[in-house]
């Protein structure tokens, strides 16, 4: 097995899981597709509907992740989509946490952005300007639905998700980390308004451009044979075999998604975090929060390796390899 | 002086100015004060005002950066407001760029995005993962322009600028890097749509909620005395006078705020990059085209100390101390 590149420890964990729950039949009407059809489609039984904003769903997360901490050297957003355009949402984030003068600022790459964040902040940790950092994904994807996109609007759901790291010299930290972006699939996942493109100024943006659009099974198609490759890769790389890996803890894409890493990723079903059916595709939220979920239930223990990987609007795919 | 924490080269500079220039003078109907008044407020005679969208303009400076050398090993965007919401920006850029399968992602921290990927970048390339990264800030604030708010009106240009950085062994690099977020300041300087908190979707939301806000008088007051202490601070930790800063480029912000880095900053005017007359305030793309104008003037040369500096939305400061 490779060497840790980036050692640093988890040393807090924060989720959270908005109370409301929207069941796959209540769904049903609005978008008008049968619960069956729904669950079929997307593996989705149920998803949360948060009432209060990305900021301070983060900030619950991040309270739990942080404990009774120190406060951070930094605060890292990593979300799909911000609460607004100006300023990023890491500092509302750090309003609702009640901190004053920590720096702050949000990474982008759609589903990945909490991969992308945990490798920024496992290089910043190598060095001395930060000894503990917050990661943030928070994301409300309900916001965005497109009801007349049946299948998309089935996909999300919201929730956040945290944690709070620190300098290690021991054996915990990152042994991989590999994104790719491929825009050729720069259409087939959007939420076209929202900035200079298709502004709110200008007469041919459609109310449907601000809300989130995603030809899933072309994303399917796509990125399936791309993770394939990714996970074959990153395990001759590291002379890793699959069962090396204690547990895979994938992006909640879709149903489909979740259990291609078993059925052709070669994983355990059972080393396969799989809460898409209670959560829904919670975007950049979904991988923090599955990785919160399996530390809640004890599926992981120190030494063990923990495998994050999935695909983002892009298309993007990432994977990073992780010895707790 | 303090040694360099994080060695590496900048290799390639480029920058995009649209053709098209607005004047105050053309501005002055549009947003209901005189030319006197534009000037006297923002120090902004013209700005250019941008035909193509955010990702071609910053594919533009990107490929002048890149030149004739190989492609980049990871394209980080650092722009303030995004193409779109979904997928980030970098996408598009690397689309545009004719490339496929380099990782991107986006940095986000409003005017401040250059100087956060600067260092996200230089942690990174003292790492085997990436040998060369290019970095592009692309910035259409134009877009964003409330005529109803005359001052912010009048300050926002368009423009975007882009940096090619390789591993370096040799004595070019970071020195210091400093960033901190001041929540107190987060409804100074807004575009309170484009994201979860006021959605179109909701009926309350404005039209102008969708357009740049700030309040540039309360935000220079908040912003001076912490930039004050930020440089006094800078130089004391790293045992620098003044006077050992070679050029100082910062944040194009006003001409209030450019100038006061002279006036009470105590650098040397003819130090301070000053370009917001000719180009307004370009966002993230402001340091960059700065830097950018700066190396084609001659204006630096190999070994001399530069000093990035700003203000961001948040309210946020950060600084950069690069040895070039």
């Amino acid at each position: 097995m490779s060497k840790i590149i980036f050692p640093f420890k988890i040393t807090g964990y924060g989720s959270y899981l908005p109370e409301k729950i929207q069941t796959s039949k209540e769904l049903s009407s609005l978008i008008g597709k049968k619960e069956d059809w729904i669950i079929s489609r997307t593996g989705v039984l149920e998803r949360r509907i948060s009432d209060i904003d990305v900021d301070k769903m983060g900030a619950i997360a991040a309270k739990k992740a942080i404990g009774a901490k120190d406060k951070p050297d930094l605060i890292i957003n990593a979300s799909g989509v911000p609460k607004q355009t100006i300023p990023d949402t890491s500092v509302f984030i750090q309003r609702e946490l009640g901190f004053d003068g920590i720096p702050s600022f949000s990474v982008h790459s759609t589903c990945l952005s909490f991969i992308t964040a945990l490798h920024v902040a496992s290089n910043f940790l190598q060095t001395d300007l930060y000894e503990k950092i917050l990661i943030v994904s928070s994301d409300r994807g309900t916001r965005g639905r497109n009801f007349k996109e049946p299948e998309s609007a089935a996909l999300l759901g919201d929730a956040a998700g945290a944690v709070y790291l620190e300098k290690s010299d021991n054996n915990s930290g990152i042994i991989s980390y590999t994104m790719n972006t491929f825009p050729d699939g720069v259409e087939l996942t959007e939420v076209r308004g929202g900035g200079t493109n298709l502004h709110p100024q200008d007469k041919e943006t459609l109310y449907s451009d601000n809300l989130f659009s995603m030809n899933g099974p072309r994303v399917y198609r796509m990125a399936r044979q791309k993770v394939y490759d990714l996970i074959k890769k990153d395990l001759s790389n590291n002379k890793l075999d699959v069962n090396d890996i204690d547990l895979v803890i994938p992006h909640q894409a879709s149903g489909m998604a979740v259990k291609a890493y078993s059925k052709y990723g070669g994983f355990d079903k059972d080393k396969v975090i799989d809460i898409i059916d209670k959560t829904g595709n919670c975007v950049a939220a979904s991988i923090p929060l599955a990785l919160n979920i399996a530390h809640q239930e004890n599926k992981f223990k120190n030494g063990d390796i923990l495998y994050f990987v999935g695909t983002g609007a892009g298309l993007s795919i990432a994977s990073c390899i992780f010895k707790v």
